[in-house]
């Protein structure tokens, strides 16, 4: 969303180029407030339990009805790993063990960095949660690849179940590429 | 920064629990858009040359005047990893090879996000860039360790050189606690 008005006294803001800037940035015409605009955190938490992992459906759109690695933006006063605690709580109502790094996920199309976790669950009570319809476990062959919201999820999870066998996890930075053709095609919002 | 207006309209905002949230908003009174405020993410590089990392001397606040591995606030339509070549280039003039991922580190107290990276010297040009007076290589004995700008850079840069002699280095996602009677002590604005 392009910033019309200044958030600090309402009035009208250009987009300039400030001074020992070199990016156009909200400037306002009074009293020359700037407001920056970064890059989003998402948090996820890739959920094993014996040798399943626990996705959530979605009930909001982008992607409703959707599975999805329980996953949301990172607020302030939380830090990556508490993030993606929370998320995975109120989403699939799960308590997470053995919580690790996993991999940072650069969506450039979206301005997000997601930050990936993965866990255990700590005890067998998990369910539908927030903005959730379903929580399942599901064994690595009967993951439905297709139903799986967001091309982040797929790149993520497939890495995840190549790597289960061994017990050896990377941790890996990588960008995301979202392909906008093939999003027309299927008529998909997002 | 607490926001007092609408960024869309210019009306009031007040910050109340919007439906469905559990957390306080700004919202605006007039048009109900929501302006959410979330972490930052900053990118960081060490850089290593022959066994020396590559540091520059800050000339800006906070911490001006001391030394700081390149880092700064990561941009919309960037990587984490495009961010940290940038500022790289930037604040040291230097060009990098071998960029790979180094930690994450989470400063709730500043809500921000580090996320640091390790790279080589492409070639042993560098300088004093922007918002840096100096560009220096500092044997790891040598590293001024009190004039180090931010505790996240000392942690990041202890954990490099206890790995350097390996050659082997993790990737870890760790909580960096700023103490703020310690910098009452030291008269310190960050």
């Amino acid at each position: 969303m392009t910033i019309k008005f200044c958030n600090q006294c309402g009035h009208e803001v250009k987009y300039l180029i400030p001074q020992g800037d070199d990016k156009p940035r909200a400037v306002c015409q009074s009293c020359y407030t700037i407001q920056y605009e970064n890059p989003k955190v998402v948090n996820a938490c890739i959920i094993e339990h014996k040798g399943k992992i626990l996705l959530g459906k979605r009930t909001i759109e982008p992607r409703s009805g959707f599975w999805n690695i329980p996953a949301g933006f990172m607020e302030n006063g939380e830090s990556t790993r508490t993030g993606a605690i929370r998320e995975v709580k109120e989403e699939v109502l799960a308590d997470l063990k053995n919580i690790t790094l996993f991999g940072v996920y650069n969506i450039i199309q979206r301005n997000q960095v997601h930050v990936y976790f993965r866990a255990e669950l700590a005890h067998e009570n998990f369910g539908a949660g927030a903005e959730t319809s379903d929580a399942k476990l599901f064994a690595p062959e009967d993951i439905p690849w297709d139903q799986i919201a967001f091309p982040v999820g797929i790149t993520a999870l497939k890495r995840y179940i190549r790597e289960m066998p061994s017990g050896e996890f990377s941790i890996k930075e990588e960008d995301i590429i979202i392909d906008y053709e093939l999003l027309k095609q299927y008529d998909l919002k997002s």
